[in-house]
């Protein structure tokens, strides 16, 4: 070969940073309000602490390292750490309910799990059910009963670790997302395409970060790797700022006094942050640029950002796309665009950076126009996107790499994507999805049911909750409170709707199918009661 | 596999920027005066034409493509063209010697040479002793004899050429090297190469180009890929402005006219414009960052930009690293810092971005530290540096990839690296190398001479000029005439020196060396005769 063949690997990510950024800050802010600090170097020198401890402990390449925990330098170490064993860090969600977790954990076979002393009451619930599970490990605790001690561990070690032979397609990184039926799927990182997405990632329209950014990532690090941003630092040595904590007041706090410049998250801590705001009269310091993902950006929440002079742009993407899809980004034409033109632009979703490619097809597959008109369920491909999910059958994409997002949405004349609906029926609460055709499917088994149909409505901060839209059957004697107990044990509990709402009848497709759509419609401004009293 | 495994290739660099920035420009402004627009979305329309025409010649996967052409559209569109047929394009240096021209086009075997109508001299002086090429075609002038027309071929396809099957390490791109001794040698990029080369550019501590950043490359595309500026650009649909002329007035009127944000070149173009602007009390225009690289930036040159509130960063690289090893970079704490700190700053070469790594080391080949003040000989790795000159029986890095720059440097222990002196001992003259040990074994030839030193000192068209300095054996007659008219056939007519100096001696190492570094120290400031006349 004529040129240099190094593998693309998460290890030189913090190689790099720890040679090159060694004094640049990594700022954690714990559950109990502490604050410590550490820097890239030190980060780097425990990440090779991690990986001896494990390997003392006996977990080799390829195995599962889990975690349920919150953002902080700890859980930063371990992903590095666990990278350089030859490990899979497998982010768990510890929102997710019971059944999830262990699910997930089992089918992953996590042979560890390090979790926040904050999460002891799940461990201590579900730990006879992780037979796979052989130490557990408190992030942020001593060491109690058979619970090990991620400090004492590391502190035995003198960070001298020689990371592992490393190929870039082998596994760095799993995360599951819920489907819309069945059972959670995995989404195994591999350690190329982590790398090509944090090169991507830093360049000045997606993230745009730099050496000199603080970059507080609010977005958890279980949901997609807080979209990649602990690996995109690295490759500039940003100085990371982590909380434990979404409070308005704490984050506020940590803009202020770390000089954040990048912050990015759901747009419903914002709702918070602007409320905290209002009623303190501070500003945002050094905030600069605002990545918003997960859901939509209200408009006027978008106004206010850039009212303000805060660059506000959209991130969408999922799991399975590591997560960068599209990312708004300022065109060329900016300075020619009047303010309504801005919003407008920066309130669709953006256009797809170097390596992915997008695409809109119809029911029969066929490619639709970029007309800024027509719609079709959007697919993606590329060295980030996901070929297989982790112990699946079958690949996730079809031949030719197209993998189907399970949103609809247009493409404009200018590459500029917009979502304009969603192909699978599910309604996204706190990050997670909720099937609506499992709910209607379980609500259909109720007393005095004829027909139902599940909307997520706006919910300021779960994004969408669920409400049932009942048909009775006639004459029959059914009320909320009947059906809401009849699925309390059918469902996981945050499924449950948050209304139920009796019509006379629902909207149908000439074939007789649920016209979803139109109702997602109808909803769309519908106010949940119980936000009315608050 | 769990990730999509698609290879890095720079036909998708093309294809990404046709199909997402379609409409952005591609300006050239050419030999004769005139400026053509095109666009990402014609050159990749074009760049299939071109690969279909190629075809119908003959021209197959591997092949060499050679171009001894300025910057310009056309000439884009050859390199990504011929990228999509699998073929190898070759930028030969229009201003080296005929020796040279031959040898490499020899070496390479190039099958096709497309030329500017302004090198017709060189392609009818030359073109019986190239035997390879089968087609010599013109960029820019109607067909004539059997110089056939780029423009009658492109205009002859339909642009529905579908770009054959690579893989990321098939060979894409050929630069040749002058090295300080033997034949020049050829530097082999490869699709992966390139591509990685590319989203590390345009990151904001490197180039920091967007879809909003209009590029002139003032360096020439057959000087390291013009830094790779063609292909970063169409990462993020840049514009790009090309000029076949680096006249002051010209780039000063291309800047004002075209909006341009960032331009790259040497240090020297700078002393014309700086001169025009006086001159005329034009300003900057939209020109925000000036990328200096070929050689040092004058220390009052940067001052003026600071002062002028233009950022001007070193790109510190060679042919044989694509070329990007070091770029400035502003660091974290730059608010923080003075001034002249900043200067301080600014004017050492940077930093290595992610993907590469630097070390010094000392004649036994240990590991120097970084601490700002040990200096030993650069080597850099990584993915876009050579492995293997073209043809080459040997490796040019060693076993762990690491690369003999040829510069002497030190490391600061903020990872700023600063060059300090030359390991080869060579003369950088308009972009190429004169060998100091060649010229003065030449010279030692010239009777009456008894010692010869070759030394580089400035000169603000060629950055560095050859000046010899002579011992006479006692009592000879010797003139600077006669040594010049000695060495007139002896080397190559840009290597004979400027001035010979007559001297009673010269500096010693303890083993009878010559002692360069002290020459170099001693003559650093010496202003030749010739400017001083003008």
């Amino acid at each position: 070969m004529s040129m240099q063949g190094q593998p693309l690997l998460v290890t030189s990510l913090i190689d790099h940073a720890a040679r090159e950024h060694a004094s640049r800050e990594i700022v954690s802010r714990w559950a109990d309000g502490s604050v410590t600090r550490s820097t890239w170097g030190e980060v780097g020198k425990d990440a090779r602490r991690f990986a001896a401890a494990m390997t003392k402990l006996g977990i080799a390449k390829g195995d599962r390292i889990a975690t349920l925990a919150m953002n902080h330098g700890h859980h930063l170490v371990s992903w590095y750490g666990s990278a350089g064993l030859g490990g899979v860090l497998h982010t768990v969600n510890p929102r997710l309910f019971d059944e999830q977790l262990v699910y997930i954990i089992n089918h992953a076979a996590d042979r560890v799990l390090l979790f926040d002393a904050m999460f002891l009451p799940i461990v201590e619930r579900l730990r006879d059910q992780l037979p796979t599970v052989e130490h557990f490990i408190l992030f942020d605790a001593p060491a109690q009963g058979d619970y090990k001690s991620y400090r004492e561990l590391i502190g035995a070690e003198d960070g001298r670790f020689q990371w592992v032979d490393l190929d870039e397609r082998d596994p760095v990184g799993l995360c599951y997302t819920s489907g819309t039926t069945g059972n959670p799927k995995g989404v195994l990182y591999e350690h190329r395409s982590n790398v090509i997405h944090a090169i991507t990632e830093i360049q000045p329209d997606v993230f745009d970060m730099s050496n000199r950014s603080v970059v507080l990532p609010i977005v958890p690090m279980f949901h997609a790797n807080s979209w990649g941003i602990p690996f995109a630092a690295a490759t500039v040595g940003a100085k990371l700022v982590f909380s434990a904590s979404n409070d308005a007041q704490v984050l506020c706090d940590l803009i202020h006094n770390e000089g954040v410049t990048h912050s990015a998250g759901v747009p419903t801590v914002w709702i918070a942050m602007f409320a905290h705001m209002d009623k303190t009269g501070i500003g945002y310091g050094k905030l600069a640029r605002v990545i918003i993902g997960g859901s939509a950006c209200p408009r006027a929440m978008i106004e206010r950002f850039m009212k303000d002079d805060i660059e506000v742009a959209h991130a969408w993407g999922m799991t399975e796309t590591s997560p960068i899809g599209t990312m708004g980004k300022r065109p060329w034409n900016w300075d020619a665009m009047s303010f309504d033109e801005k919003v407008d632009n920066v309130a669709k979703q953006g256009c797809p950076p170097f390596g992915v490619e997008l695409r809109i097809v119809d029911d029969e597959d066929q490619i639709l126009p970029r007309d800024g008109e027509t719609s079709g369920r959007l697919q993606i491909r590329g060295p980030w996107i996901i070929q297989r999910y982790y112990r699946a059958d079958e690949d996730a994409a079809d031949e030719d790499g197209w993998f189907d997002t399970g949103d609809v949405a247009l493409i404009h004349p200018d590459g500029v994507m917009q979502i304009t609906d969603r192909a699978k029926d599910v309604i996204k609460s706190g990050g997670e999805w909720i099937s609506s055709i499992e709910l209607e499917n379980a609500a259909l088994g109720a007393p005095g049911v004829q027909e139902a149909a599940a909307v997520g409505v706006y919910h300021p901060k779960w994004d969408e909750r669920p409400v049932l839209l009942v048909v009775k059957k006639p004459g029959a004697d059914v009320s909320e409170a009947s059906i809401t107990a009849y699925l309390g044990d059918k469902i996981a509990k945050w499924w449950l709707p948050d209304e139920v709402i009796f019509v006379d009848a629902l909207p149908h497709t000439a074939t007789g199918k649920l016209l979803k759509r139109q109702l997602r419609e109808d909803y769309k401004d519908y106010r949940l009661k119980s936000l009315a009293a608050a």
